[in-house]
């Protein structure tokens, strides 16, 4: 048999990660440390994901109270919960079939969830409404992009399907964008204004791919990642309006709408700006809005719960999207309970309230200050140098290489930010990505750093590159 | 915009399931009854899905009690939770990063349970070795079948990629197979020798498609789905004879692998038969081996844990298969979680082991009775035969229509088993699913009812069924 001959093109091209390569020489750092092997540290900090517990920071107390006594159900019964907590877990155990987070659900998620979610949206979005009906709970959002892209790519047409991605961008969006076989267009986000989309460059982007591929959507991630951009609500009027008069679909990645940090910067969703803007664009232009219970507060990654919202879209093609859905039964039951507790906290009065209230704000002041911490520490380094960031999980510093580190690292095949990350974990123990994962400018490099990190983990980090990236630069002087 | 118009053709060609007209009219009939409409009964019993909970089996106590103490770790401290089962969180939880059920972990998942499912693999195939690094976890099965497909089927290929599917087969796995452009290349289990699998019929089918498409997989499911035949060792052997002569890579579906309930019958996986032929079969065949925590004793459908292992595949196959993996992070902890309490339950001597025995055992006990039951009734039943339920979730009987029942079906444009489907559900409350959502030969009719339900679950249904069919019997005659 040979079945890799047989291996379509799209998925041919999708590329191997440079964080492969990286996890894997942390992995054999941890075994050697753990085998007592002496190092300038005793633990490899990994901050190369927007994994909130990685970095230290802890669950929220009421969303894990909730979690057990849905799975456990003796606990509802048990006074060491608080009564809200059993209440809701009572409640959400209701809308089980059978009472058990162990049967399937509809395919687009348990309908008391779904409804919540919409609600909502609907109160976020300053009561622009929201349709239940237009809701997928997924395992996560990636998910449910894959699900839309799939039925926005059609991998058999010709020419192919075009779609204007970000530089920089989420990474594994790209390649599960190359593996349906569509043609990234990139757009360039502008670093020197703080990473801002500007829609001249939309325009650029769009008529440089003219005969080459057909564009059919433009993506965009807001809050920014890696960017750590916030857009304005006057941008997004104006990719809005970009979308509408050249006819493409727009997919909103909003997964880091909770994380906002600049004290100007404020959230506002696609859907929302959109809707306000009015008829005759608040009718046409077609929508996809994700999030996901892994960002924000919560940081909750590791239970894949995520949801779409779809606006505008023709009931046909709403047909397709349900079909893919159906194929895999139902996002994880857990991860759907999340969504619930994270659009649905408890409120002023509630018993769990204080409690919350404590934990969330805890998390806010340390981020805010992670993000104060980094941008002073990476703009005191010779040769990096780090837009604000608004919000999002990273910062995303721009590192100026001397020639010689650019040389180096040719001479054993890897991207420049890629030795660089190669080095700063192998003396530093420190694990973050490199910008060509995430693409940047030709002759430009960047690393990425997770801010979603305990404050303890994060000076930690800032110390210990401060004190490699000295030396480094010294030695390639 | 108009993205209906690009909608690639093999998306166009998923079909709508027939579930869903009957899932929708179920919905309606539990409003009515909730706003107090008056029925022949008082809620509807749903045995559509292979869904345990659903069908009012209980979730194992251990189970349960881990994956709880996992979310809320300070269970581990209390004594109110058996000492085996808080040291098994607090060791499942030392596997996580930071800790927390709340991080992502590695692509192919927790390498701790990844390494301890790779052994219960060797136990459960008499040491047939098998490796961590050929092993991926993923939210359910099914989407591992996704992720096989998508490197195997060439949706750019010309001819088109082929794989021999089994009629009757499960249904969304077919569905994914067209959506990602494969020519379903249908063989048929033979319904008289009980759902046997014959290589003849192989032949036949690999013959009819000559110059139709490119056979490039072998599809089976064992034990079965619907049909709830287990398969011998010598047929898998023929089976396995066939994939190598034919060069077909070998899809098994083993999900119901702890499900058999014959007396006769007995589960081996094709990794174990393969690996039993000897060189050059075991070392060339190229096999994927699905399994899930859906299925089984523990019917933990919700948490959406599944895992496939490979065998004999090209290193630079591998290579695809992972970057198809990594792009949705990684499945959910707790579903990683359940399979690793699935596959190391408690044993002898172990606290939690009493109550595990006497539930497992307990379920066991009423599975064997419905499919005895189940299978007393339907050959008691004028219209209706049963072969044997030697394993699996469902009986899947056959159903002799009377003419008028077939032209009263056309007439209202619904398939004659689904009117028949839709007829018991809104007449008696039961909803099973339609043999046309399944494939079967043209002009035979059957129903799928799922057997693994609490006995008073399956008692009533067939209650129903029974005075149901009797009386719609009598009608159409």
């Amino acid at each position: 048999m040979s079945v890799l001959q047989e291996i379509s093109p799209s998925v041919r091209n999708m590329w191997q990660l440079e964080y492969g390569v990286l996890a894997r020489q942390a992995s054999q750092i941890k075994e050697q440390l753990r085998q007592g092997v002496r190092k300038p540290y005793q633990e490899v900090i990994d901050v190369s994901w927007g994994d909130p517990h990685r970095g230290g920071l802890k669950p929220l107390s009421f969303v894990r109270q909730v979690l057990a006594a849905c799975l456990y159900p003796e606990l509802v019964n048990s006074d060491k919960l608080p009564v809200d907590v059993r209440q809701r877990a009572q409640r959400l155990l209701g809308g089980c079939v059978g009472g058990s987070v162990g049967s399937y659900t509809t395919t687009a998620g348990i309908s008391e969830i779904v409804q919540r979610v919409s609600e909502f949206i609907t109160r976020r979005d300053g009561g622009a409404p929201s349709y239940p009906e237009n809701i997928y709970i997924s395992p996560g959002s990636q998910w449910s992009l894959t699900n839309i892209f799939t039925v926005l790519v059609n991998s058999e047409g010709s020419p192919r399907a075009g779609v204007l991605t970000p530089v920089p961008s989420h990474c594994t969006t790209t390649l599960s964008m190359v593996g349906l076989g569509a043609v990234i267009v990139p757009y360039y986000l502008s670093e020197e204004q703080g990473w801002e989309l500007k829609v001249e460059e939309l325009h650029r982007a769009l008529e440089s791919v003219k005969g080459v591929c057909k564009p059919v959507a433009l993506y965009v991630i807001n809050p920014g990642n890696p960017s750590g951009h916030v857009q304005s609500r006057k941008s997004m009027q104006e990719v809005i309006r970009f979308a509408s008069k050249k006819r493409l679909f727009l997919l909103a990645d909003e997964v880091y709408q909770d994380c906002v940090y600049g004290e100007k910067s404020e959230f506002f969703s696609y859907k929302r700006v959109l809707s306000e803007m009015g008829p005759p664009l608040s009718d046409t232009v077609e929508l996809a809005s994700f999030h996901s219970a892994s960002k924000g507060f919560m940081g909750e990654c590791g239970l894949r719960g995520g949801y779409v919202e779809l606006v505008n879209l023709d009931p046909a093609v709403m047909k397709y999207i349900y079909n893919l859905f159906s194929i895999d039964s139902c996002a994880p039951v857990l991860g759907q309970i999340a969504l619930d507790l994270m659009t649905n906290p408890p409120q002023p009065g509630d018993p769990s309230y204080p409690l919350y209230n404590m934990e969330t704000q805890h998390i806010r002041a340390a981020l805010i200050r992670n993000v104060k911490r980094a941008h002073e520490v990476f703009n005191s380094l010779l040769g990096f140098s780090c837009q604000p960031v608004e919000g999002g999980a990273f910062a995303f510093p721009s590192l100026h290489l001397p020639p010689k580190v650019i040389q180096k690292a040719k001479e054993v095949g890897m991207q420049p930010d890629t030795f660089y990350c190669m080095r700063l974990l192998e003396e530093a123990g420190v694990l973050a990505s490199p910008g060509c994962e995430y693409g940047q400018k030709e002759g430009t490099y960047h690393i990425r750093f997770c801010i979603m990190a305990a404050e303890e983990t994060m000076e930690e980090v800032l110390r210990r590159l401060t004190s490699f990236h000295t030396q480094f630069m010294e030695d390639s002087s």
